[in-house]
């Protein structure tokens, strides 16, 4: 038996959450290119398309080299492009890997067009990030500068991760497709080719009611889930496809603690529940088989100590949970927590993730 | 030239700072144990003992076994036991690897003596993780309970992390030192031996006064520091020996920001200084040969893209970084920013980092 804390993947939850946003992209007529930021995993790219291969994003370059080897060779790195990394870029473009590069500067789109590789122009519809304004005038200059390599715009709606209801996450996806489609639109009366209009989160992807003009949408965490997607509405815990398997190593019932083998090395530093309006701590704590456990959360982390013990202001009780008994907690951000770990296990099968830069 | 981000370690900081801590306790009559879950490296390993091995403390698993088949024979494993995991423990010890784990309840101890393999007792001094309270009758019952396999006692002063002066930092040294001794003393009056007597944290290390009656002192942090322990007095930021190498990668003006390729996925999610009197942020940002720029910190952190900014209130000016300028991060917490990362750039040469449990 793997020895705790290991990360556990639900591979029928996987291929429903991913099901259910083909669908809707479907119905709204705009194919998905997912970010597999958040998974790392061969395995799950090849579940993204039935088995073969697609368009797919990336955050690093290291990601672009596994996934390019494994026979993805339509890949965003969508990054601002540091000029230093175009060497490796052009390397995998040797190999036959078609890497687009993403910059918001008239500096990087002459150092990619030197090296003749397609990039797409970073647009910032929300202030989250980088990224030019509609109407910055250095949108055609770069666009010109790439010339031939110039593929399109791409923004990111940063804001919906704020959203509080269902109608802010649809006004925030409606804003980021108006702003993409305003500034292709803008380039193409000017005379340039815009052929690329890449929008999306994982919010935006789920609320959006019409992507008229956009040529695709991107979206990452959604293969998973965690309690931050579950706190915006984006999804039900029940869709949560991830957890941390822990096992209990102590108690203090003088404080009112359950003590575990998974410290914030298994679940990560994130807690980014914690300016949602429910806090979930480090995580919410479900039995082995999936059961929440009333009340019960992962309220302190040291490095490989957990500390569970009831929401605050509960009245429940403190369950009974003896040495050695195996349970799971459900991350507040599944990119991040998947990232404390080497690999997936699923069923009894491991996945193993890519690692580095 | 290695593609940031990467981490870079000091070589001749990591030196000093064993020598500190290592001159320090020389003078307080009391070997050192270091905790090697900090760097979780063979290499750094060997600088500890000149180049050799001795007793050290790891925090999983993986640790012991990848520095017991290493030469380091004499470990403690200072994570409280699961049953489940003893099996591991017992293929070390048949490999020659001493490895001694630790545990608070009878039901661990009745598991371990059935094993054979010896074990600390934990002892809480101040309430902030797992162990007994002195005075607890369970103290004894676990003694007997492990009979040849009780090896002695060990306390780990959580308190100091939040000491705000020197004197509080002495006291918490002390009174770690005189609940250890005063717990292996009522152990001995009942006719027990007690021959292990363990204490330690990088904060209490560096400032006990006193150490009669300790056999042994862990600490792990100090190899590398990080601002969380300059902000607690511990260290000075000159001893920092870790930091992040980033590229700028953008620049947003309209908001006093500058963009580089150092997110949390490099830095770790760690925010430890956020309740010390002065928050860092995700970390104080330096040129590339180690100088600071005034006020300038990362100050906000997506999945691989890190947001600089001023301190706010300050007065200084954005410094002028066009993009491909490299920088350094020093991070909050360097246990966690470590973590993130396959290996350390020590010059021309790699060291490789452990991962997993």
């Amino acid at each position: 038996m793997t020895t705790t804390p290991f990360l556990l993947l639900d591979r029928s939850r996987v291929e429903a959450n991913i099901a259910r946003l083909s669908t809707r992209l479907r119905a709204l007529g705009v194919p998905l290119r997912p970010h597999l930021k958040t998974a790392k995993s061969i395995d799950v790219a090849h579940l993204l398309f039935d088995g073969g291969t697609g368009p797919v994003t990336v955050s690093t370059l290291r990601e672009a080299e596994v996934f390019g080897a494994a026979g993805f060779t339509d890949i965003l790195y969508a990054v601002g492009i540091a000029p230093g990394k175009l060497d490796r870029v052009r390397d995998l473009h040797d190999r036959g890997i078609r890497v687009t590069v993403l910059l918001d500067s008239v500096e990087q789109a002459s150092a990619v067009a030197s090296a003749g590789i397609p990039a797409l122009l970073e647009i910032d519809c929300d202030g989250h990030r980088g990224g030019l304004l509609r109407g910055d005038p250095t949108i055609h200059r770069i666009a010109e500068t790439l010339g031939a390599n110039f593929a399109g715009i791409l923004t990111h709606a940063g804001e919906s991760y704020h959203a509080s209801s269902p109608a802010e996450l649809i006004a925030a996806a409606e804003h980021e497709r108006f702003t993409a489609v305003a500034v292709a639109q803008d380039l193409r009366d000017a005379g340039l080719a815009c052929p690329v209009v890449s929008v999306g989160a994982t919010p935006t992807a789920h609320f959006a009611q019409d992507l008229t003009g956009v040529t695709e949408v991107r979206a990452g965490n959604f293969v998973f889930f965690d309690l931050f997607m579950a706190g915006l509405g984006v999804c039900s815990q029940d869709d949560l496809a991830l957890s941390v398997v822990t096992t209990v190593i102590g108690h203090r019932p003088d404080r009112g603690w359950i003590l575990t083998d998974a410290g914030w090395m298994a679940t990560s530093r994130d807690r980014s529940t914690a300016k949602q309006s429910i806090d979930q701590c480090y995580g919410v704590v479900t039995t082995l088989d999936g059961r929440p456990l009333p009340d019960l959360l992962m309220t302190a982390a040291s490095q490989e100590h957990g500390i569970l013990s009831l929401r605050p202001g509960s009245s429940a009780a403190l369950p009974n949970l003896p040495i050695g008994t195996r349970l799971r907690i459900l991350p507040n951000h599944a990119c991040a927590t998947a990232a404390q770990h080497e690999g997936y296990q699923v069923g009894e099968a491991f996945w193993p993730r890519i690692h580095g830069w």
